[in-house]
């Protein structure tokens, strides 16, 4: 019933021969710096065609294993001595990070790298979409999918017209910020955001904390505090009274909203108000990858004519590859169903830390979490300034995140994030013992 | 001698599977709507694993021939009846375009897939990098492939410090305009560049056109005008020793340079400054594919400081898993064959285009070819305007872009980039008797 095709059998050959070298170089068989054999010996020993030979060899040089030399071939690379290949090789001389407990990365067994790996391959295979430039509003099956994504999700109705694709946040504030003419003041929840208080700063904004006396005020409902306090809808429809009495324009960046944890999702600032007055920004660096770089943002109507003068005067900047996969991800229930298991993930994460934290601090320390997120705030007595502490922790291969540092006390944030379970424990342990040797 | 692994045998089990199904969908066999069997009876039937048929599964709904429905199972999609999958559904209603000389994307045959696929999928396996963001200036092993490779083909001298990466010629301009206080007037050399344009703007800057008297100049020496001309290499001395004597900020967009086929690539103005007061800035998108979005800047020493304090409020905007891919091409060489190749490509085609416009029009019109590019400048007489010759155009399948329109003189851009070569001459014998209705 089943046939081999062709095709795979030329697949599969080529990946013999990939195989049996990537062995031999891994084994030291072959060691660095040696040359390999030409294509023609190589396929005249092996009774292949050159095509297939050419073809491993191709594969064996994108993983590093062989590199090529103009006019000389191919040469071994060191890649069998190497631990592993190096992120970034500025990076080699800071002592190894053993816990890290100030990461924005995501858990290891969070993403479900194969099925990803699918959707790209079959994105990749788009040739005649690839050809060209993508549209500078998002690809619409992108933006088909993320319309009725977020209004399942998120009580945002909107059409595939009123959503604008970019990589981050970012992308879409320098998109937003020149829509905004009139407009002076902007008000943060908090100035550690810098990433958002910069792009408006650099386009001439006044910028301020906690003032709703503003042009712009920006929330992050579900992410009030870097400890996952939310917003309660109380206060989101006072807000959203508050900005259309005051035509305040609300950028609501619904940054962690997967992540509530102790109830419902509670419903965005731009359903609560009808879709008027409120820019809705939604990211997937915490669903999805960091590295994945696509966020959008609902524009209200009385910013669409705005931007539709100026849409095509922006290119797209979000990868087209990663939009066509995304969209047909969406499509296909992963991103609700990886929204449970991270939520799911994380949740029980967060309980874990928490009970590592009390079973090694015990009553000298307290603990504050909110209804969401991926960290907690840790609050103790220590003589050592926030400087003296992050330093000391990174020489004992700790990376920590420090709030801030009144009096005594100091508070850290813990992320939960990318730490794996087991870790929990000996990292509080660590902590611990750098503070106690502090206080000596 | 070569042996089958294990991870080889599962592979080509759940692709024997998929080819299957695949089959079957195509022929209408499994016609649109109907239920795909259960995990377990499939596996049941095929004497197989679960995983194995569940991972053809989820291959078969990541191309699209299959969709998940929650708790009810899989289901055939309609992709057989489609003659292709649509890029856009909103472009659906307008009429297809036969001939496209108004097309900024590449040439079907320029771009080897195959190759760009093998880099992106090794990538993709690197999930210790993936898990987390990316660096804020770009990758380093990218900016590390990325510096030799500028110093050997485009002398320019620098570390891999001096450059940043981003999403676009845009997501650089975002960064490296607020590193611009105090400078309010640039000058581009022509207004139809209003991407580059609506960012300066868009900042508070005044824009002017050829304008020399100006704080920051913006040009690009290998597509001085749509048609391929180049900067000589004494005006590009001029335009240095005039930028530092009149402390005239030189942004060098070097947009096509790889493609100056007349003569050797003239040296950058980067190079020739000697790397002061010229920002160098590079993009891939004509020599691979216009959908990857990675470009990257050079910054002069006098604006190091400046960027340093404000780099990490920037988050990286071009996919990480395309700049790993894109940094093992270059280390490769693919980077510099590909070049050579297109150089030869486009060099080629409008040769053809030339000659089939001149086999057309004969001596009835004007033709321009720069020096560079992969387009040409076509001039004849034409009592349409411009908007009535674009729109009879497009009912007739053919996509123009018009320059200008002086008198009865109408000049056309025609490019010669995404069109296939044996369209040539058809496409001018239509734009031909689509202008002498018109004359009637």
């Amino acid at each position: 019933m089943l046939n081999i095709s062709a095709d795979n059998k030329k697949m599969f050959l080529y990946q013999e021969v990939y195989q049996y070298y990537r062995e031999l170089i891994l084994q030291h068989r072959l060691p660095a710096g040696s040359r390999m054999p030409s294509l023609r010996k190589c396929s005249q020993e092996l009774h292949l065609s050159r095509n297939t030979v050419e073809n491993a060899y191709l594969q064996l040089a994108a993983d590093g294993y062989i590199i090529a030399r103009p006019q000389s071939g191919y040469f071994v690379t060191d890649i069998a001595a190497r631990p592993q290949i190096k992120a970034s090789s500025s990076r080699a001389e800071e002592p190894a990070i053993r816990y890290d407990f100030a990461s924005s990365g995501v858990d290891r067994g969070s993403f479900r790298f194969d099925l990803w790996q699918r959707y790209i391959k079959s994105a990749l295979r788009q040739d005649d979409r690839l050809l060209s430039y993508g549209e500078p509003q998002g690809e619409t099956d992108l933006r088909e999918a993320l319309s009725d994504y977020v209004r399942e999700h998120r009580n945002v109705v909107c059409t595939p017209g009123d959503i604008v694709v970019g990589a981050g946040m970012q992308s879409l504030l320098h998109i937003l910020c020149p829509l905004l003419a009139g407009r002076e003041t902007v008000s943060f929840p908090t100035p550690s955001f810098v990433q958002g208080s910069t792009v408006f700063r650099d386009y001439g904004f006044s910028v301020r904390y906690r003032n709703r006396d503003s042009d712009v005020i920006y929330v992050s409902p579900a992410h009030m505090t870097k400890w996952g306090e939310i917003m309660p809808v109380k206060r989101r429809l006072e807000l959203i009274h508050y900005g259309a009495e005051h035509h305040s324009l609300i950028i609501e960046d619904d940054f962690e909203n997967e992540f509530v944890y102790l109830q419902k999702p509670t419903p965005s600032l731009f359903g609560l108000a009808g879709g008027q007055n409120v820019v809705y920004i939604g990211t997937f660096s915490r669903l999805l990858l960091p590295s994945i770089r696509i966020s959008f943002m609902v524009l209200p109507s009385s910013l669409q004519a705005a931007y539709k003068e100026k849409a095509s005067f922006y290119n797209q900047t979000a990868s087209k590859v990663e939009q066509i996969a995304l969209a047909r991800f969406i499509r296909d229930g992963h991103l609700a169903s990886q929204t449970r298991r991270l939520k799911r993930l994380y949740s029980q994460k967060l309980k874990g830390l928490s009970a590592a934290v009390q079973e090694t601090f015990g009553e000298t320390c307290t603990l504050q979490a909110g209804a969401a997120g991926t960290s907690l705030a840790l609050t103790f007595s220590c003589r050592l300034t926030e400087e003296e502490l992050t330093d000391r922790a990174r020489e004992n291969g700790m990376r920590l995140s420090v709030l801030k540092k009144e009096g005594e006390k100091i508070t850290l944030i813990l992320s939960a994030s990318s730490m794996p379970a087991e870790d929990f424990l000996p990292a509080c342990r660590l902590l611990k013992k750098i503070t106690e040797e502090a206080g000596r």
